[in-house]
């Protein structure tokens, strides 16, 4: 009968997928521009990388630009060429289209390996011996719909807190361990050189096992909320992967 | 000052792009699997195309496979492959990945020079002399606040309603035109081989200036719904391009 | 690493059953009182039957009693005997334990061999040659977070309606196909007699693979609304059981 | 007239439950596994013990599984076997059904001799000279449906905390006496073995008159969340039992 | 234990108190000014009569007044004498107070020996023989809360819709028996003088066993909304409880 | 004592005016662009008339423009002029700035005498001997706060709906007397000229007592919507104010 | 014309009544039972009072009984007795029925000459030179809606907090100046003849010109929450009253 | 196509005018009383100043009077002559009608040349080398339909916060700079005169480059809530220009 054979291959194939990357080298959170940025990059050097993307949709604030005039403005556009996406420069800026952007990003993501699953979202960490080491998920739908269901876990030599503003799995760990990171509130209202050179900076591991990355960076250190600016993101993303292929 | 030069680069580059498409050669409304195909042939042939989107983001059920278990299942990988999406072989079946189709999907569209906008939606249609030629256009999230604001319009010698199950844009012609077009109630309830084929066959113009394609083709003739097969919708929206192709 | 052992023994083993009940001799609709005492009796019968339930919990209207009075009242206690649920007599009724009775009644159905899926939902049926031969599933989180995701199918010889108040199967037949049944709205009031009697009479198979049982007789025969006596349900789920067991 | 006789009967006999059970030796609140569980052995040790539940439903978080994979882990299926719930060998770990587990549980609960009140939740707790020794209970619907009505009491020589994560009647606890129980943060992430361990250890009594079972141990003692093992919720409910059968 | 006897006298005295009024020789539904007069001559009468109201509170519209000035104004001040409400001469109208007005009726009823439940609803009525003869109730929270339980019968001689504009236990019969009422669409709109004496004249039995009164005999009818005037309906309860009275 | 004085000034005053408008020339319902241009001309010629807003502030769509871009765009900057709104000429159009047009508006009503009451909202309309002269209105929190609440009344010669798109006043006497107007569904969909002409043209008195202006003319007649122009509704509501005129 | 006079005697009879009201002796916000006796003894003894009431309906409390089982228990019928309404003697306790108490206390306190505003709710409290001389006070539909919208005030020799669980009025004064009280959180749970006999002790004047009574006691000194009985609240209303007599 | 010409005539006008305004000298945030004077005063100074405002409408709290008794109240009417809004006298007060006032001071803010740009709202604020200077804004349909979108900025050498109750624009800061603005709680409860009185004289810059005006004082300085009186907030929003005026 052939509706069940397209069922059993369905469920049989994300079953196997689910299966493989229950243990990782790279436990991505969150597929926003950071995220999928460190995800393409080690994908590129061959690391076991997934992501874990809450909503259906990966791409995360590209897709809607600033208030919905969804234009991407980047001040370097050597990333974006990397991947194929078009830029176009006005001045010294160069725009890329919003939508070509979000999906050709995740589209590149995809093409150099690294697994992404939507619909999936982490509810907590798993730490061991003061390390962080994989991540406790949960599908969205159930947590959507309020039902009391409980979680399974991914393992992950090291976990990128990639969820953005309001940097979740940092905060996961901190609801554990409250003065395992001092929050330094910084200075820097919303000013975009030094935002997009601080994201890059302080772009880098804050935990054993934990790293913080785009937005995260922002929000893990008190940094100012910073608009609608992609350049840094794709920076800090690279970065991110940068530093944990060393140390692998 | 940095921030608003950031500021005025994105809103004039979408004020330039929205400006440019108010007139179109084709005006596809919704960005899932049809609706995207549809785009991506009609911008490699040249024609001026522009995708109205409601949500964020673009690929509308791919992402979620089925019931969440996110793998895509086609009989034909022809289509894909030409847009260099991976399929691999499972018995008579190709399997993609969910989210690496549906970002594909609409970055192949973009590059092939069709326009996306997201965060718009048609509420209405424009039909002067007996003949659709265009849609009214609000922002999605003045409709999603319930706010009281007038819509605004875009011109197409063609529409194509690729919303879906809801056929949205063709019930709108039936909300002013209630003889306009006979509800012929089919008769196939979810037969995977049935329900391709007939949403193919039935693909084309069912009004002078709209036509049908991907699930909307299923809505306006009544036909059962189906389930999480996607060659059908790719194959409806290449026929849909093909048709208007040959009409221009 | 232990936690991912675990993960991957529960998906595994969910992936095995949900596969292995892809293809069924029949699928139950609602795991409400009827629906599992045709899963009791099927499964005793070594008939290959799963039920879904779209809820967490099985039982449906029991667990409530009347107005939240949780006692349960049957005329005759011979079904729950069997099935070891303790009943006290009390005049010309029998009382039994809303809890015991919900909670014993799936218990003793699981033991018989029956599976139940929760947190699944039926969405439409599968129609082949005029005959109900499978249901269209989606998970429960997915339809309640209102998310855009498609569904998949399990086949069966027979699908039975104990869906109760709303009959909902049978309703997407008749949004399918108007016709199909003629609704001949009864006369019966809230009368107890009566309704557990027509109940029991009218439960079968309405259209070629599809039986209706417990409360949704009532809604797809028009009969009345019975109140919180659970008899008539137990003996049109044995029916139902009977009924097709004979035609396999 | 045969509908209010079955009207008289199921409100008499609730009313005499109710009332029989206004005194207690143990007023559990919380019918999850644990609570459950102590509920089965203080039943099968002849003390008179009542569960308040304020779902329809009792079973807490079995049902779902993990994430909606509904087959449950547990490392020892001792307690399962003596309440005759099915358990499958699989590598070190045993398998269980879901629903199988969840109903067996409380069925098994119910004949033990346990009373179960389901659609009543505790908003408070009695105490007297430092001693806690009752609940204070409303209907879940009254508060669902944020109707300003007053509480009524039940008595119990001991209370136990099976509200899971929120640990609700700690909670009630600290209000009234912000200094009565030092938060002691523990360290444990999710760390199976470390955490199934810890919830049984710390079971017990927390302040006069009041246990502690389940996750409620961990909420109570800033324990890690668990996983889907249910292991330790089962001996942890078993301890409480026993425990309390000693005091009495 | 004092607290524990309180719940038990409260229980008990409720439970005492419905049990005696499952069967009724009225049973009026709905507890505004024409359901409250009706039940305040019934009871004087000494007619064994019980009021169900959906609310936590009695008296529907008349706390609000108009448009929440709530000031009340009748043509006759001769009802609220007889129940020592206050009325202040204006003109040719009489001003009482709403709180006063809407208190007091309530509290004369209860006086005139007719009891009143508050917090339950009708869902449905009971027909045998082609006559009404009871009505089915469930508890308001269960129902605002949305929870899948029966409901259970109190038995009546008479059923007297007294539930205002919607009319519900008149609208129960038509889904039940479509063809039981013609509805004829009056002519009046909101003309004080005809709305007023159109509500008297055509209150009284339009079932075997079903009277209407109040605004529901506008509903039933197809009359006009009137506004802010009660004296209609207070002379409509009197005269829906002569009628019954002569009839019993 | 200051406070209380000046509560007592307030609440004073609106009760006069409420109270003098509770009998009007004009009662106009609805104080969007048509409403008010009514509202301006017929106080102008000192008519006595009452507009009723159900929002917190007037001008119903003039505020967004068109999708929230708040220019607005007239072919005739006539009426505008006379009111001194500021336009500027761009092409064949004149643009105005819709936060001084939606202010300059309602400010120039009230100047020109007409009373403007907002947060009351018509529930329905008063019909005696065949001819439509009053409304019945209720405090618009009331209705938002979903509280039962009776409305109160009043009178005026003509009631003008101006209510837009859904036509309300319209659905009113529609409900009441199903058989008083033929709604005749019109041809035109979104075509500037033929829209703004028929406006116009259909504006006046469609039931005795009763005219409709603006947007309520396209809902009464089945014309289509029109977008983001206003010319029309201005001289719509100028038509009215001078047939309302000749008929006084 | 007949409806209009109708509007204009009960919005002139309401303001008549709001304008005399906003200078009076006492301000009672909360017509619960404490309030409400307050209202009545202070009425009785000819002091200008008047009671804020939010809801549509008073009695707070008192209508749902213990978890909607509605009877009233009360160890003292004395002030019961005084106003007329029924009580029944059972054992050591008198059995009051709910809704004969809730109506009766209202309709008393009316007939004792105190005004009672419904639909009223105070957001705030005036304070001339560390005395609190009145309150602030809104429509509770224009709150409940969400409208931004000011208030007004009325003046009040004393100010009476009896809203009974979250003492608002208490609350006010705290947000204000937070060191005004020192808030001495009690010892007692839930324990009836400690809790009655706190009440009652404590009530009285907590800052100059405001005063506790009822449950707005418990709250304000941490006390416990109290079940369902309400001698209490009758005895703590009437001291409230005799106290502010004395100061007159 | 005469359809797309006026979206291109408003689309390109609003894009016209948003990037004119993308630099300012002042950015008012709040088009309520204090706002809007502050704007008119600006404009007819010829200072380059743009208004944001949140909603549809502008005039805040203006248009509902005083718990909708739309009528208000100043002491001194000079301000409301100077803009030709009609006031009346009354004992010592002077009473304005609410909707005359709300449109008038709107309307003559813009025909003092201050753009107006609703349906925009802050998010942040600019802060460069300790000083404000611009603010972060997003749409509110995207807001309130809760997409991730990024916003954009505006630059301005004042920002003026007249955000009224929330202070909105401090709280950024406050929320940045925790130790910015000592928050110095004050006295004064709801007394009229103290509370205009302090408004005006706390009016000012409280960061450099950041002013408070209106009900935002209060809410900076920890004043008392006002009540429906205005003339505070405009010689508080008159205040505020002069004080700009002068610094630049």
């Amino acid at each position: 009968m052939k509706e069940t054979d397209i069922s059993r291959a369905i469920i049989g194939d994300y079953t196997k997928q689910i299966t493989e990357y229950l243990e990782n080298d790279v436990v991505i959170v969150g597929a926003g521009p950071a995220g999928l940025t460190a995800g393409y990059y080690l994908g590129k050097a061959g690391v076991k990388t997934c992501i874990i993307e809450r909503k259906l949709s990966t791409g995360g604030g590209i897709w809607g630009g600033a208030a919905g005039y969804n234009s991407i403005i980047v001040e370097d556009p050597e990333i974006l060429s990397e991947m194929e996406i078009t830029t176009r420069e006005e001045g010294d800026l160069y725009i890329a289209d919003a939508v070509e952007f979000a999906t050709g990003l995740a589209y590149r993501t995809r093409q150099a390996g690294t697994k992404i699953f939507n619909l999936l979202e982490a509810e907590d960490i798993v730490v061991k011996n003061n390390r962080v080491n994989g991540a406790v998920l949960n599908a969205t739908g159930i947590r959507m719909a309020n039902l009391h269901v409980d979680p399974f876990c991914v393992a992950g030599k090291f976990v990128v807190d990639a969820t953005g503003h309001p940097a979740e799995v940092v905060n996961m760990l901190k609801r554990r361990k409250p003065d395992a990171l001092a929050n330094k509130i910084g200075e820097g209202f919303m000013d975009v050189e030094n935002a997009e050179r601080g994201v890059v900076e302080k772009t880098g591991e804050i935990y054993d096992g934990l790293l913080v990355t785009g937005m995260s960076v922002c929000a893990a250190y008190g940094l100012a909320r910073m608009g609608p600016i992609f350049g840094g993101m794709l920076e800090s993303g690279k970065k991110a992967a940068e530093l944990i292929n060393d140390k692998l």
